[in-house]
C-alpha cells in the first residue's frame, strides 16, 4: 500500500458487546454477569466501554439493568465508561448514573431514525442540543453517534453532504466526537476511505469512531480503509457478538480480538492484551449460551502453531532443516 | 485510498469450490451434482474453474471422480478448466481428462509439503519440471500454486524470498503463472501488499494469482490489499466452502460471491453475475447438507432493501419526504 498506514501512532479500541453485543441478546444477561465482563474488559487495554443505554426498558429489555451496572463496575483511570442515550431523559439518566461520556444516536436516515428512535431526525437534533446544554454544565462530554451513515437497510445510500451537515451541526454545538456507524454492514472500504478523508481534511482532530459490523463479512476490510485513511478510533465488539434484525445469521459487530489480531500481526499497536481477550470471549460464549461469530477463538492466532505429524517429523530428520529450493539453473 | 485500485482493468474470479471446497467435504458429492454445478459456474462469469484434482483417491475420496467430471462438463470457450495435480502422474492423467491447464501445487514449507504431498520439496520442484516437459509437448500450460505462502501451520512464518526463490525456478522452467496461496488463512493486508508488489516488480505482467483462506476473518481484507497492490487474479470458493483441518468451525476459502459482492459496490468490474451465483450458493448448502460460510447469502447484497414497518411509512407521510438538518447556526 503506497500510503502508510497510522501505524505511528496507537490505534484506540473502544468496547461495544455489552450495549451493542446484549440489547441483541434474546436471553436476559445477569447484571453480576455485565459487571465482570466489563471488569474483565477494563483490564484489558480497551480505552473505551460503552457500558449500557438508558433507553426505554420496554425496547431493550437486557439493558433495563444500565443504572446498576454503572454503580457495580470498577473505574480503572484509564478507561473511559460511556452510555447511550437517545433523548434527554436518557442522558439525564446517564448522567445520574455516573457515566463519563454521553453517546447520543441518531441516524442519518429520516426512516432508520423513526423505526429506532420513534422520531424524525429534526426531533432527536433538537434532543441533541439539550442534551448538549445539560451535559455542558454537568462536564460529561458527548459523541454524536450516525447511525446508517453508510446505507439504510429502508433506503439504501445515504448521501454524504447530509451525514456531514450532520457533523457539523454537533460540532457547532459543542460535541466532543463523531462516530460514523454501519449499522447494518453495508459500508464498502471505497466509501469508508472517502469519508475518513472529508472528515480529517474538514474537521482535522477531532475524534471520529468507525463503527462497523460484518454483516456482509466486509468488517476488517473497512476497518483496514479506515486506518489507510487516518482513522485511529474503533468501536468493536467481543465475540463479533451484535446480529442484525434484517440478517438473521449474519454476523454481527467486527469482532475485537479479530480486528485486534488484524493489527497485532500488522505490528500496529492497540495496548489490547489478545490473550485476555480471546480467553474473555470463550466466557461470553458459554455467558450468552451460543456461537459467537468471531474467527479467532476457533481458528487460534496465527502465531499458534501445530505440532507436525510424527511420521513428518522423522522425514524432518533425515532430509536435515529446511534448505533453499534449488537453483533455477541446477540440472 | 491514495493508491487507485486497479479499477480500470477487470478482475479475474476463479472458481474453486469443486475441488478445494469439496476436498473437506466429509459426504461424497455424487459426480452428476459436480458436473451440473460446474455447467451453472461456467455461465455465471467466471474466468478460470479448478475442476477437481488428480491425486490418489485414498488421499482425497471426494475427487476420486476427477476424469469423469473434466468427461462430463460442458466446456464454455472464455473459461480455462484446470486440474491441480502434485506429480507426473496427477499431469498426465489431467491431460488424458482433457484438462486446459495444470496446477501444480509445492508448499514454502518443508514440513506443510512433506505432510500434504509425503515428498520433500526438492522432490516436488524436480517432478515440476517433468511436468512442466510433458506439458510443453502436450501444449498445456502449468501454473503454479505455492501453498502455505504466507505461513505455515506447523513452522509459521515463510522467508518471502524462498516464496519468491521458487517463483524464479518455476518462470525460468516455462510455468505460465503463479498462484501465493495463503492455505491456512495466516496472511494479513501489509504482508499481502509487499508480496504482490515484489512479485510485480521482479516478473511484471506475469500472471500472479492470489488464494486466500478465510481462517481469521481476514479474507476480503487481504482482497482489498491485494487489489490496492495491482493484483488482478484470485482464487474464490462458491459459500466460502473448504475448512482447515486445525480450525474447526473456522470458515475457509474466501467467499466467492462475498468478494464479488465488494467488488461490485466498489464499481470493480468481474463480469461475474452476482445474482446467479448468490443463487448458487443456496443450491450449493443443499448439496453439501450444512451451512456455508458466506455472509451475503445470509445478510443479501448492501442494495438488497427492506420495507420499513407500518408505522414508520405513515410517520414519514406526515414529515415529508427526507430533506436536509438543520443548519448548523439554526436556533
Amino acid at each position: 500500500m503506497s500510503r502508510p498506514m497510522a501505524m505511528s501512532g496507537r490505534i484506540f479500541i473502544q468496547e461495544v458487546v455489552t450495549r451493542d453485543g446484549f440489547q441483541n441478546e434474546p436471553e436476559w444477561i445477569p447484571t453480576s454477569d455485565k459487571i465482570a465482563l466489563i471488569n474483565d474488559l477494563s483490564h484489558s487495554g480497551i480505552s473505551k466501554i460503552e457500558v449500557s443505554s438508558f433507553v426505554s426498558p420496554r425496547a431493550i429489555p437486557n439493558l433495563r439493568d444500565a443504572r446498576e451496572v454503572f454503580e457495580g463496575i470498577e473505574r480503572v483511570p484509564t478507561v473511559i465508561y460511556s452510555a447511550l442515550v437517545p433523548n434527554l431523559r436518557g442522558a439525564e439518566a446517564a448522567i445520574a448514573a455516573g457515566a463519563d461520556e454521553l453517546n447520543f444516536v441518531v441516524s442519518a436516515s429520516e426512516t432508520h431514525n423513526l423505526a429506532n428512535m420513534r422520531v424524525p431526525t429534526a426531533r432527536s437534533l433538537a434532543e441533541l442540543r439539550n442534551v448538549l446544554a445539560l451535559s455542558g454544565t454537568a462536564r460529561k462530554p458527548v459523541n454524536l453517534t450516525i447511525a446508517t451513515a453508510f446505507g439504510c437497510p429502508f433506503e439504501g445510500d445515504q448521501s454524504p453532504d447530509r451525514v456531514f451537515s450532520m457533523t457539523e451541526s454537533a460540532m457547532s454545538w459543542g460535541a466532543a466526537g463523531v462516530t460514523f456507524a454501519d449499522t447494518t454492514g453495508m459500508a464498502h472500504p471505497l466509501q469508508v476511505a472517502r469519508s475518513v478523508e472529508r472528515f480529517i481534511a474538514q474537521f482535522g482532530r477531532t475524534p471520529l469512531t468507525l463503527h462497523f459490523h460484518n454483516t456482509r463479512g466486509l468488517g476488517l476490510a473497512n476497518v483496514l480503509a479506515a486506518l489507510q485513511s487516518g482513522a485511529v478510533q474503533f468501536d468493536t465488539a467481543l465475540g463479533g457478538l451484535g446480529g442484525c434484525p434484517f440478517a438473521p445469521g449474519a454476523t454481527g459487530n467486527v469482532c475485537s480480538e479479530d480486528v485486534v489480531h488484524m493489527l497485532d500481526i500488522m505490528a500496529v499497536e492497540t495496548g489490547v492484551d489478545l490473550a485476555r481477550m480471546i480467553s474473555l470471549s470463550r466466557k461470553l460464549t458459554a455467558l450468552v449460551g451460543h456461537d459467537v461469530p468471531g474467527q479467532i477463538i476457533k481458528a487460534g492466532r496465527a502465531c499458534d502453531l501445530h505440532p507436525p505429524p510424527v511420521d513428518v517429523r522423522d522425514s524432518l530428520m533425515r532430509i536435515g532443516p529446511p534448505g533453499s529450493v534449488q537453483p533455477a539453473n541446477s540440472n
